[in-house]
């Protein structure tokens, strides 16, 4: 039984959807279908809110390692994890049965579910999302276990993220905005189903698996040499195969994708990873 | 004659096709058609880029008045202004003849020339550009004199923004680059024809004069009530009618444009702007 559930926004500063989302159902309550369930509302770091910044120190949003949860505090986003850990967690004996923490993103992935495990809760959840908002899209990052990630989300006992976009930081737009409320809304009659047990034989549904991250070409400077190929700006998801452009350097050249294997290309050119020169992140599309 | 030419990029630190710009051309050189002119590169906020924000304390493109060129100090922002004044000007005795200042936006406005003043100049500049460049608009904010603003391409003789988007801050996109480049190359262009009297007689443009900013609204607490329509959002430079809906209230409700002048909105959901609660910039459109 999913009886108490967390919604988060702010966990970074300048992702305005969530922060709106959670400013609004505080303010008008949710919508009272929702009544049955124990929604908790939370704003997670009103300081980088206030900043208009993703974070002040370090990205809150990987702080929450059991290391980095029982080091020695080193930013203040550091100690804010700890003080959500005792609030929504302890991380791996959680009083919160589900933290759903909302993100947006510059790429344009569209309203993306992101589940950290493929256990049977997690395969039912992916599969109504999908049958309830079929232009959704399931991302799997199950390359570790559920608690070895270090995102706000797994302070639950279970845990997921919403990230949609494409959307600026610092801006509210208004598809962006609405497809988060109805994902949030989806997963919320999902726990409804779930506790009533009328979820029934959900059908199986396509999902991407995360793989790795693909850096910007760099000269012996560690300059930057090429950007993200207009083909493949914005299509995020869309498969990348073999010989297709992914950079255009900056003489004017293409660099294609060089592998024997089709790629699912997201998060491409996603602000928050610019500075480490990550350009996008590859996965495989399998059925969940 | 326009002799000396600045160009400048990283103004602000997390528009990036301006860095990008100054950071290949000052790799590879300008190209070579522009060698008759006197061209500087120059990166305005290197500790703003660093940080991938837009300024550490103040916006730098607000400390060019004379007042805060010559108040005390009050941030980073204004010491660095008063150092690129004694290099690119002094304002008001200028050794630079052009500045061309280099932003991008995270609203739809395409490739953007501003200019501060409508003297002979700038009106062959701004007819010239959308010439060779039909794609582009003219955006004139003359409602002060030009020394009395306090943005950087102040400090020139002559000055102007090269403004581009939409684009995200902290991220480059190949459209919006190629679009930078290309009215910078276009301006360079103008400065040869200006100098070897060749403009000729240039047909008059369309330009949009700059109105007012138009304010989201806000309940009694402060707190946000609406989003940009859909209907508004990337449609910058398009024609509000009477009655044509720019605002969508949380509660699903439409908010119109109550004027009865058309008016040519601009900044439409910019980030920068987003802390203010600026929804957009209004305009005229006039024959320049």
């Amino acid at each position: 039984m999913i009886k108490s559930i967390a919604l988060v926004g702010g966990t970074h500063g300048n992702e305005m959807s969530g922060i709106q989302l959670i400013q609004n159902w505080e303010n008008q309550g949710t919508p009272s279908r929702f009544d049955l369930l124990d929604i908790s509302l939370y704003t997670a770091n009103p300081a980088a809110i206030a900043a208009n910044t993703r974070f002040l120190e370090e990205d809150l949003n990987r702080q929450f390692t059991h290391a980095a949860l029982e080091e020695a505090t080193s930013s203040q986003e550091n100690e804010l994890a700890k003080t959500i850990n005792q609030q929504l967690g302890p991380k791996g004996a959680s009083v919160t049965d589900l933290v759903v923490d909302i993100h947006n993103t510059t790429s344009h992935m569209g309203a993306t579910l992101i589940i950290l495990d493929t256990s049977d809760f997690y395969v039912q959840m992916a599969r109504y999302v999908k049958q309830h908002m079929p232009e959704s899209n399931i991302l799997v990052e199950d390359e570790k276990a559920y608690l070895d990630h270090g995102y706000l989300c797994t302070t639950g006992k279970y845990g997921v993220m919403i990230e949609v976009g494409a959307q600026p930081q610092g801006v509210l737009r208004e598809d962006v905005f609405l497809s988060t409320q109805k994902m949030a809304e989806v997963l919320l009659d999902f726990c409804i189903a779930f506790n009533n047990n009328e979820c029934g034989d959900l059908p199986p549904c396509e999902a991407f698996r995360l793989g790795e991250n693909i850096s910007f070409p760099l000269d012996e400077d560690g300059n930057r040499t090429a950007m993200i190929h207009h083909a493949l700006q914005d299509s995020d998801f869309v498969p990348l195969v073999t010989g297709a452009p992914m950079f255009r350097t900056f003489d004017g050249k293409d660099i294609v994708w060089p592998r024997e294997e089709t790629t699912y290309p997201h998060f491409i050119n996603e602000a928050a990873y610019n500075k480490l020169h990550v350009a996008f992140a590859t996965s495989t599309l399998f059925t969940l």
